[in-house]
């Protein structure tokens, strides 16, 4: 059994604290609900650290852009809870909006040039809102030790930047990402995938795994590759990006490297997809 | 004497949890140094809170647009420790620009309505600049409390949001505008106020001291008394704007009331003036 607090930031707070004079390293997992095994590998992760861990559950509006999918996003408040209970989870907490939104609040977070790549260009308002709601969840939390999966690299990146920036004392995992049996990257969204397109939806995960090959292969014009990849990219699946960069910058790479990763965004009948991985 | 640190937030971190550990509660003075006796009533007012009180000086250039006086902005560092010392400041610490802008920092705080008005039309970097080095330095000295100088009352509100917003532990905490003997605002800037001007930099004050006279005399139309202030300004000093607004939201009033406050800012030879105060 974990702790389920419904909004009550107070009650929270006084939980965390009565934790911490007990000794305990607080980690968090913050998440949009839904969730699936890559969540659960963030809540184990979490465990696996000794830490008594936080599971928030908070579809964000800051993030979605006025034509996104905030308003279907999908929700199981009582199947998330149960999941984090058997991942080994605390505490699960749903914060209401006027919890991390008070009725006034206008101060946002504004990344920089790691925010205005990949995602970004096609949802200008998204890391912005990402980053505004983690620090509300940080100083609130209190965590040291905080969890996010590498499916969502860039965001990984401008969080880590964003504790950087604004010295934060909190350490930010990135654990891997977890697949279906088909390569599918473990994504809440995977749901809204129209029936008979999984095969489609794997297109991001065999392209990744192409381009693995080809680097085995030998390969390592990364503009011929990408070229390549482009060129075999199927129908019915909007293409977003397809990059090769590296790790730390995520910056355009045009020679291949063992750490180069190759990050791909998508819509599948508006359903977003994106994934990424070392190229190696 | 206080303890003086150049740069090393290492060392400031250590000193400040010795003196949490003693039990002291932390009081920040955030400056830009040149100081005066606004400062030092902040400073004061910190040690009178018993706090363990720090000063810090740092011209942070996130907050000076391309054309305004960053290179030109007064300094004196060793009369600031000496100031410091004097009105009862435990530590004063110079961070070095590395110290706060690590190279290929990127992120920053985008303060909101309250940072469109007033200063925040002429200087439209100013605020963010702000509110960006002022949570980094809340992050590093995890002050209980900071003091703010009413002088600058727009920033003080946009502090105060960004603190409510953000969840910051820190109670911020605004203090009496200081006024020299003929009623100017106290500011480093009066420092670069050209021989013979001092006269028309009072305007200013003067104004508001007009305001106040009006009110008293039963005028509460603000619409009029604001074109009658205006129609009376002086030649030669470049009026930014001359507006009466409520003190939460800085709203623009028609009516007055005794909290309502006349917020005036002006250039004289291209030094920034700014001054307010309620009317009552």
């Amino acid at each position: 059994m974990a702790i389920r607090i419904n909004a009550d930031t107070g009650k929270l707070k006084k939980i965390l604290d009565e934790q911490r004079k007990a000794g305990r390293t607080i980690g968090l997992v913050p998440t949009m609900g839904f969730l699936h095994q890559g969540h659960l590998s963030l809540i184990e992760r979490s465990r696996d650290e000794g830490c008594f861990t936080v599971v928030s559950v908070f579809v964000n509006p800051a993030q979605f852009g006025p034509n996104e999918d905030l308003d279907s996003y999908p929700s199981d408040l009582e199947r998330d809870y149960e999941l984090s209970v058997g991942a080994g989870a605390d505490l699960v907490w749903y914060p209401q909006r006027e919890d991390l939104y008070a009725p006034g609040c206008q101060t946002a977070v504004m990344p920089g040039a790691l925010a205005q790549r990949l995602c970004g260009i096609s949802r200008p308002l998204f890391f912005g809102g990402i980053c505004t709601v983690v620090l509300k969840l940080f100083n609130l939390v209190k965590p040291e030790m905080a969890f996010f999966g590498e499916k969502d690299f860039q965001q990984l990146a401008i969080v880590k930047q964003m504790v950087a920036d604004f010295y934060l004392d909190v350490r930010v995992i990135g654990c891997p990402t977890q697949r279906a049996s088909d390569g599918l990257a473990m994504s809440s969204r995977n749901a809204r995938i129209p029936a008979g397109k999984r095969d489609l939806a794997t297109t991001l995960y065999r392209t990744l795994a192409s381009a693995r090959r080809a680097f085995r292969g030998g390969e390592r014009d990364g503009v011929a590759l990408e070229a390549q990849l482009r060129a075999q990219w199927p129908q019915g699946l909007d293409l977003d990006y397809l990059d090769f960069r590296e790790p730390l910058l995520l910056e355009k790479v045009e020679r291949l490297k063992a750490d180069t990763r190759l990050f791909l965004g998508a819509w599948l009948d508006g359903v977003r997809l994106i994934d990424n991985g070392a190229i190696k």
